[in-house]
């Protein structure tokens, strides 16, 4: 089974990583926290959810995990302004490994630089920025670009988004 | 003196409100808080202001103001997902009025399409946003382009930005 590096830190959103991480570990994968430190509790800004990191950045090597997972909310925008998450994104799309990413979850690919032509959608605030990096946008519940890269709008989006993010763990 | 609009709403970062607003006041200016209702109490993210807001954005015309102001956090995300907001941000491109953008208060003018080869600065997290609107970025604590627009990165640059943005409000 897979084993999947999660990207999160305070003010994510809460049910993009509640729902998807659920359904990865019920259909047996392994979902792996990741923050600036390991051990801390970071809270989502709907003040529902908890998250324990699992592990610090500099404690995990990309080549570690088989796929990657960016949930939203407040949370992309702070971890991209670190180079060290926005290296470990890139390396999991220079791999052409599975990804993950919802809601503001592509900022972390934009400042990877890893966007340019590929198909993709993400929430609305961001569009924009995804366009002028080159995406394709498309206003759909889910894009799944080249078998490897699934995007999804926003809560909403949360079916379809781990639906299609399963297929790809299986395929 | 100056009637100053300042979008605003929750989790705005706290100090890159207050401390240009009471400068603003203190040198006899007007700033009137505008978020999509009148009346409303939003909170800033570090949980030590909170500002209630003057109107709704309906109920303004940006011909009715003199410049225009946009504190950062998280507030500026929320707002350029509401196209009225970013369609107020415009009016005072388009019109060449002084505009006050600090932090993540530049998301607003990219959404707005305003940034094409302007010098600028914001928020290291959104530098490569900018950058790909067609901003001339610059590392610096201020920057003033055009006699009109005025851009800082973080509350650290607080200082420099009220200083500069002050100058365009006597000018």
């Amino acid at each position: 089974m897979a084993k999947i590096a999660t990207l999160i830190t305070d003010l994510f959103e809460d049910s993009e990583y509640t729902e998807p991480a659920k359904a990865f570990k019920e259909a047996g994968h392994e979902v792996v926290a990741i923050e600036k430190e390991t051990g801390k509790t970071v809270k989502g800004k709907q003040g529902n959810a908890k998250v324990t990191t699992d592990h610090g950045i500099d404690d995990v090597k990309p080549e570690e995990f088989d796929a990657l997972f960016i949930p939203g909310g407040f949370s992309p925008d702070q971890l991209r302004a670190d180079e060290r998450f926005v290296q470990f994104t890139k390396a999991f799309m220079d791999d052409k490994k599975p990804v993950f990413a919802i809601c503001h979850g592509p900022q972390l690919l934009i400042s990877a630089k890893a966007l340019e032509g590929r198909d993709a959608t993400g929430y609305q605030s961001i569009k924009i920025d995804m366009e002028n990096a080159g995406v394709k946008y498309a206003d759909k519940e889910v894009v799944v670009c080249q078998n490897q890269l699934v995007t999804s709008r926003s809560p909403e989006d949360i079916p379809a988004f781990t639906r299609e993010s399963l297929k790809l763990l299986k395929g």
